[in-house]
């Protein structure tokens, strides 16, 4: 038997005890012994809770524990998460998270004490929830060279997107309906400027490429400045509107960013609506490789937790064999030299349009500049990059929305 | 500096030996020792092949070279390569391959030899390709209970269906074109009457539920019968027609078959077009979890096999967690109790059809039945199992095509 301590009982931890105990058996198998939760550590008092004993408020009490061998991490923020996520690891514990700030700000320095220590720093629930995918991309991709990687990797955003879509609600309506329906926070700002986004894809960036990106290098936009116009003239066009974090490789350099793109509706991307998170994954053998599934959510989430717990169980001694150097600023590209086709919606009138795009495709649910649309036509850009399509609409066009279009180039 | 065989020199064994050498330096790092092909047995010559003096055909040469501990099986089929695998494990070597039909088959039995002799048996090529799902299976889903699989598995068939929907192809001039394009074997049975998805279905309940799950019990039914008017009227009522292989746990038994299925236009699976496979795992705490790839070609299909040997060299005289128990035929229960929603391709009348099935979904893209389109029409049948379709079919309506919808039912 071997024991664990879960600090913080919020939606993951509650979610994190619950599966340890709904599939105790498939769990003890799996593990090759059994769990038990020794603490759960948590200042809210749950005098209701059938686990109330296990309830302490004392972390040193954890951390003073020879008995428990894993600390499960699911407080989130980077304030007493760090505090006892470091010292845990220094106390010889492994350490199971799901923050993904953490992870994305420190999870360098974390790995290197962990290593030190010969115990684990594992955090498959930092990105796409209960999506396996840290692991995969560690060791099932071993053969290839990972060229890129992006994906949608924030289920709320992803769901307000949805809702757009589906029924017609502008971004404020459907961000109060995702508050109501609990997948988006009361203070939603992570989420939908995209800094949730941001530490995912820095995590998996870090992971395939080898240095620890941070956040702070990382250009983010969010999904604030989305019209239900763009929504619908991105379906007229063919396409979704989808918040993508992407990352690539650039000779020893990395190229990441977050902003809004169009996938386009034969994509399997453009399938992955409301709460779901997708991840693709290039590698040069492989191919494209595309990990589905709950981006968030109470069991999702301990699914990948305590997967990561099982893990560590069976390893509890061992390394394991993620990890990166510390990054640089200087190590990321601009993506403003990055080229791709995109849509721009305008007022400009389509001969201005055509005079300095040349050709273009225009979305077919416009009449042409006319009143009853405001005056706005929409289109598709041939393939240029961002500074490119900065000079272009210099010349007088006003961008009222911009986006690049997802694509092989 | 760890040694190799590889057993076969066609398009897997090509491929393995190519990535081996392309990401010489990543595999390297991430096998923590170099990895290089001593011998490739083939019983062709290959002269012009720069990996001349690698060739042999003698594999007693391999099995009695202490040197080598890694032999990769990708002969395919069930005869050299099943006297091999047994004797390269029986030499306390380990073997990877991506052969489905031999793990289909043989998979508990090489497993038990492996177990013995401490050695691995891994077969991560041998279900979707490139796309890792083994590896997610047994190390990422840990903490759920598995309560079904299914899945886009052959490439060939899938390639086949997307042309007729894109292009409007017959079966039988997708089949050609298919071939042509190197997409389709020349004896195209196996792809085409569902075997190569039926034996890739075995593997992945086999590993789920714990019991070897045999081709020969499963009711398995390909892509033939598929129609034009089929793919059009699927699309006409918002589907995509997919071969999909299936298996569900039902209390300690389980429920398999390949068949053709409508699937949603809204899925992430109506995405997957091409030789592009997908597989679905539903847990229960993690929900459904989708992994999209190649599922075959030569350096995709490497790219898992190479993955198997990297981990191989991890864990040389470690045996690893898959494993399941001998299986038993009345193990498996009859799909016809399983219920579902279903499009039928009919000649009868509307009214007919409304008299014996009640509230139906018509496809629009017909006229009632009238000469125009020879008098057929179809539609979607309310949720009932298959012993209730045939006894309404039975009421002299004829079924031209009948296709289960996949659902949540």
């Amino acid at each position: 038997m071997i024991k664990v301590a879960v600090l913080g009982y919020g939606v993951v931890g509650s979610g994190v005890v619950s599966v340890l105990l709904r599939n105790k058996d498939r769990i003890r198998q799996n593990a090759g012994q059994e769990i038990e939760v020794k603490y759960i550590l948590d200042i809210k008092k749950f005098p209701e809770s059938s686990h109330k004993p296990l309830f302490t408020d004392s972390f040193d009490t954890i951390r003073n524990d020879p008995e428990i061998k894993i600390v499960v991490e699911v407080i989130g923020g980077t304030k007493a998460a760090l505090d006892y996520t470091r010292q845990s690891l220094e106390a010889g514990k492994s350490v199971v998270t799901s923050n993904k700030e953490l992870v994305a700000l420190y999870g360098n320095e974390l790995m290197n004490i962990a290593a030190e220590k010969g115990v684990n720093y594992l955090f498959e629930a930092s990105v796409g929830g209960a999506i396996p995918i840290i692991r995969p991309l560690v060791q099932c991709m071993t053969a290839n060279i990972i060229g890129e990687i992006y994906g949608i990797l924030n289920g709320t955003t992803n769901y307000i997107l949805t809702d757009m879509e589906k029924s017609g609600s502008d971004f404020n309506a459907a961000l109060t309906e995702a508050q109501k329906k609990g997948y988006a926070e009361s203070d939603p700002t992570a989420d939908i400027e995209g800094h949730d986004t941001c530490r995912k894809i820095c995590i998996l960036s870090s992971i395939a490429f080898g240095s620890h990106v941070h956040p702070e290098h990382v250009q983010t936009e969010g999904i604030k400045g989305i019209t239900i116009k763009d929504i619908q003239n991105a379906k007229a066009l063919g396409y979704k509107v989808k918040l993508l974090g992407r990352s690539r490789s650039v000779g020893d350099k990395v190229l990441a960013f977050v902003a809004p793109h169009l996938v386009s509706d034969h994509s399997v991307l453009s399938g992955v609506d409301d709460v779901m998170n997708a991840v693709v994954i290039r590698g040069n053998a492989a191919g494209d490789v595309v990990f589905c599934g709950a981006g968030a959510g109470k069991l999702p989430t301990a699914s990948a937790v305590v997967a990561d717990i099982i893990d560590a169980v069976r390893h509890v001694h061992a390394r394991r064999w993620i990890g990166w150097s510390a990054g640089t600023a200087d190590m990321l590209i601009d993506p403003e030299f990055m080229e791709s086709a995109w849509y721009i919606r305008t007022d400009a009138t389509r001969d201005k349009v055509m005079r300095e795009f040349g050709s273009v495709i225009f979305a077919e649910n416009h009449n042409g500049g006319n009143a009853n649309d405001g005056g706005e036509i929409s289109f598709i850009s041939t393939v240029i990059n961002k500074r490119t399509l900065q000079d272009l609409l210099s010349r007088d066009i006003t961008a009222l929305s911009k986006f690049r279009i997802l694509g092989d180039y």
